[in-house]
């Protein structure tokens, strides 16, 4: 499981990513395996469902077993039965990019990372950059 | 954040062009920029799911940082997502043309405006002339 | 049913009510027999639970056709019962003073108020300021 | 209101406070006024439930407008009043110990911090650390 300072260390780094892009202001949470929130942060001038969002992309990673891109492309070809996820899970699940796993060297799922506030490909590229940064792997490539 | 006085003056001359408009009853919500409401008024005959709609379109611009009308657009084109959110905020975002953020003097965010009751063009002129009667900006323009 | 304008009326005279007692910020909501909100006013300062507090006394009084005094009254005796039905109401209902039943010539019910800010009692007394103003009945009569 | 830098200096010298006291692993939350989350960080080991009682002891003092010490004095004296209070906020509100409101240099409310994991006495020491360090006002004194 991640601990306090290394899911301080991928936000840190996320949010760096993020204003090296000049991005819109964000949110950022990383998620343990069980779904609680170790540790967030919401750069100011971010609206107030971005820890909704953020949350939702990391909590439907870790639900799911893959990365929220995957998500949305599967709630692309199955609107109805995501739809249903969303409404089963209390509205946790947000399939969008932005959310990533973070794996350890062994691939191990020890938990994940969900950014809201840009595109979602954007989102996606800081969280990846938090998560490399920190020393974990990832089962994304930046698309953005 | 907007004072009382405000979001009062901004209801009356929502209301004012509601009725010069000849619109359907209308119900007017004006939220501070965490999505809580500051004031409302429900003309008489507006449905009891008036008050939920107007809410919602108002919290909905403040959780994304734009009016509904947008929120509508991207909701047209992505409408999975659009329907986890509802779900994500507690049914509390509603996209449809009628909220409309109030913007002060540096364009910072003060609150938001939603109105329901007749089309959404036309829920969203009378929100419109509300915010500028009162001497705010917007960042719409009427479409009705 | 209470008019737009009479749930206007009842809340200027009660919100001029609670500055002539110099209480703390207010929240005052009018419902219409059905427990839907008419019109809604938070003075500047109050917290963000004062509305859920207001329409709950409000809604309460409706529910079960007395005001929140009597509610308040009751729940000291029978604490597990209002527990219940806080619960079974889905926290719409608040037993505390301050909500009061709207009445007219012939004691009919035509709504309710409810405020909360300062103590029971004082939002009780405006409560009832505001609708003997605005020309309707109340089975209350201020204890503060 | 609360900067996110403002934010992490709260949550950093709370957790300084608590590793000094060597108190159990805490959850630190800061809220902005509209009881939105600014930042979060939960400590290696602590319980699943200590977000949702950080935030909740937050929320509850943002709600009323007071720390939650007091609102665990009032729930002493009054508790079916607060528990209709925790059901009617959806379960945002905790009165015990542990929240304390964020104040500026003109009383005004900036936002407010909440922590969970130890006794409330020591979790409002470290809450009231927090704020001192960040150059911020309390209306608490420790009793810890």
């Amino acid at each position: 499981m991640l601990k306090r300072d290394d899911a301080v260390t991928i936000i840190d780094a996320a949010l760096h990513e993020g204003r090296a892009r000049n991005l819109a202001p964000l949110a950022v949470a990383v998620l343990d395996p069980g779904g609680h929130l170790i540790a967030y942060q919401r750069e100011d001038g971010a609206g107030i469902i971005r820890f909704d969002i953020a949350f939702g992309k990391a909590w439907g990673s870790l639900g799911m077993g893959f990365g929220s891109r995957e998500l949305s492309r599967r709630a692309g070809t199955l609107p109805t039965f995501f739809t249903m996820l969303s409404a089963t899970s209390g509205g946790r699940l947000v399939a969008s990019p932005g959310g990533v796993l973070v794996r350890g060297r062994h691939r191990e799922v020890l938990g994940a990372v969900g950014i809201s506030g840009d595109l979602g490909d954007n989102d996606e590229a800081c969280a990846i950059a938090g998560i490399v940064a920190a020393g974990f792997q990832t089962d994304e490539t930046s698309q953005a």
